[in-house]
């Protein structure tokens, strides 16, 4: 038994984002139901089509004996009523690529240019509960003089306010522990991100 | 201006999810709307109250020549209509500790037992557009005989369907960017612990 959604119930359509039930088959042919976030941010292939979402693994390497950087940003988010620490992430604009997104929003967000080395396939976001998807795309960010001393800048525009931050790359787990420790909520994909850093460490995998 | 959720307006209520719109006030003090997915895997602390979700990070080190490998599963997810490639996860219950339930998880989705060494502090799934959150809880899987020959096992209980993966981690990206060429999606954690990985390679972290 192939398992596939039958019907889309739609419960109830905001302005962003919508509530819908998807009636689905399981593997034992049975019909069941799930409830779903319908998002802006879809997969623009396969059928689920909507604005394609990109978030940025910008890292910094610095002269010696500074570490490696990640840039994260800081920012309120009102769907969890407090500061998160993310990757800075954007929308696709139309005739973009997934890389000049990537470029585009790290600049925007961050004030800080770079080139592209990795792009993910389209990811699920939450795939319990959201048909959203993001592209990560990781870029190496030119070091420029003010990079290399400590780093503190504000950005924003249109009323979105966002801080950057640069967290030395061995230290990351432990700085976001600190930051989650104050109140902050870090986003999953920067602690799976610091957890597969300290993977590597531990099982030596290079 | 200190940021702010002033008022949560209910848009449509389902069985396990729901629509809010969030009215906040911005950092320029403009009272701005926001649209919410509300889960009932939200952080039990700090008013958001809820039920506690975990996601499990388990590698297991192999006897030479093999690498070590990541445990994943692959599941049918209603939400976006295909199969995923993720973390396993679930629900704590009632009197677990997040340690616990990640161990109890593990068994029930892919038959491996282990020792937990790294708890996260409950991290975003979706800020842009959810409240939910999650932990997650690395686990060093003990290496059973059955684990050393190539690996399928298919798990699940009441109408779940899981299919359990040992991805070696050296090339955990390369496996992740065959899976999405061949049509399934990869998820973002999953993606970011990858790239987390490469990342610590390319940058001589440690």
């Amino acid at each position: 038994m192939v398992c596939c959604v039958e019907k889309v119930e739609v419960l109830a359509e905001g302005k962003w984002l919508s509530l819908h039930r998807h009636h689905w088959r399981d593997h034992a042919g049975n019909l069941r139901a799930w409830e779903v976030a319908s998002c802006p941010t879809k997969a623009g292939d396969g059928g689920r089509k909507g604005r394609r979402c990109v978030a940025v693994v910008a890292t910094l390497s610095r002269p010696h004996p500074l570490p490696p950087a990640l840039v994260l940003v800081k920012q309120f988010r009102p769907a969890l009523d407090t500061h998160t620490i993310e990757l800075p992430a954007g929308l696709v604009e139309e005739g973009e690529s997934p890389q000049e997104a990537a470029v585009r929003e790290l600049k925007e967000e961050t004030g800080l240019g770079g080139s592209v080395f990795i792009t993910s396939p389209d990811v699920a976001l939450d795939p319990g509960t959201s048909d959203g998807t993001v592209q990560l795309v990781a870029v190496k960010v030119k070091c420029e003089a003010e990079a290399e001393s400590p780093f503190h800048r504000v950005c924003g525009v249109d009323g979105e306010h966002t801080e950057v931050l640069l967290l030395p790359l061995p230290t990351l787990q432990t700085s976001l522990a600190e930051f989650a420790a104050n109140g902050f909520l870090v986003d999953s994909r920067v602690e799976a991100l610091a957890i597969g850093l300290s993977l590597s460490v531990a099982s030596g995998t290079e």
